[in-house]
């Protein structure tokens, strides 16, 4: 195919599931690869894994913006040091001390920002409902209320639209689409504890552990404990 | 009365619009200041107008967000150097090049998240639907929906609303109304070019010195050029 392809911004976190969005990007589109640093606990090694995925798929633009005003606003263990991260707890309904009020939001207007500035036609978000048991903002129906909020906002003339390919799958569904598109899944992060070895027991890395067991796959990063979640 | 009052989150960003906003808050609500430092030209200006203006209303909570990559992004004349401040047309319908892609949109994501972190249930937003010929985030339906994103994203026993009192007053109609709740317009600062005098020529002085002449009162901020529009 010679047809010119369009270009896409992908909010790039340096975790799983915005690889795998990435993976699914690059087959239509050229891409613009976007993260975001607001403080969090992980956020260096979070930044390398951006840069070594960016540099898998050979992204040339790249924004990297700063968030300070997460740590400012507070509320959220992530940001804030004298909040400890939670251990995970995979049947509880309740919001994580992780949550971050009205996270994603804050992420996705600056990819339609950037967006429109690039001429590009499509964000891509790794949101997961499967993700959501306590996270308001990555219900499906938020991402279309976002999307009525960008055809009101924007350049008449502009076509953007954010796009959650990932929304309906399951995180080990999310780790063999991975894993047949070639994502290179062994760069991610996903550790909200720590950054040397990720710590096995945090909500985020439960989830990542327990979606490579369904999927019958190793994960290659190292762990300092290896709890087997089912 | 001795009911204690709700909090509300205003956007207050030195302009006489969100003044006049604060001003109708302050009749009904406790207040918190939150003002967007993006790289504007005017900045240091505008933000000394904040604090002025929250001095003058006793305001304790008050929240100073930078946005460094709003000069990242670029695509405007009032973070991008490189583009000239457009001079003053108000018969043209065309999007001024003042013009930041949906701006607002990260002004009130800030506003909402600090508003959930404090308990707010209101979130004032002074943006005007006559200011409006060029820029697409200011109508009314895009406030409804980002309502309806607000209601998807946050806690469920969050109840936070965004308002914008002003958004069918004319310019004159906002300066008049100010004046009559003793809003300190004269601590104000409009200017997107100058920041010692404001220049009397830019598209945003054009519409402050037109809707003074047009309530009939004296403007007492400083002038380079005080043009007549009517």
């Amino acid at each position: 195919m010679t047809a010119k392809k369009e270009l896409a911004v992908v909010l790039v976190s340096g975790g799983m599931d915005s690889c795998v969005t990435a993976a699914l990007a690059t087959q239509e589109y050229n891409l613009a690869f976007l993260h975001l640093s607001y403080g969090q606990r992980t956020q260096q090694r979070e930044r390398r894994a951006f840069e070594e995925v960016a540099d898998f798929y050979r992204v040339e633009k790249r924004l990297v913006a700063r968030f300070d005003h997460f740590r400012q606003i507070g509320g959220s263990s992530l940001t804030d040091r004298r909040i400890p991260v939670s251990k995970a707890n995979l049947e509880s309904r309740e919001i994580p001390s992780s949550y971050v009020p009205f996270r994603n939001a804050h992420f996705l207007v600056v990819g339609v920002s950037w967006a429109e500035t690039l001429g590009a036609s499509r964000v891509f978000f790794g949101a997961v409902w499967d993700d959501s048991s306590g996270y308001p903002d990555c219900r499906p129906e938020y991402y279309q209320a976002f999307n009525q909020l960008v055809r009101l906002g924007t350049k008449p003339e502009t076509q953007i639209e954010v796009v959650t390919p990932l929304i309906h799958l399951q995180k080990h569904q999310i780790v063999r689409r991975g894993i047949e598109l070639g994502a290179p899944l062994h760069l991610t992060w996903s550790c909200y504890q720590d950054a040397e070895e990720a710590c096995g027991t945090c909500e985020s890395c439960a989830l990542r552990l327990r979606a490579f067991a369904q999927a019958g796959c190793e994960d290659a990063i190292a762990y300092k404990v290896k709890v087997s979640y089912t």
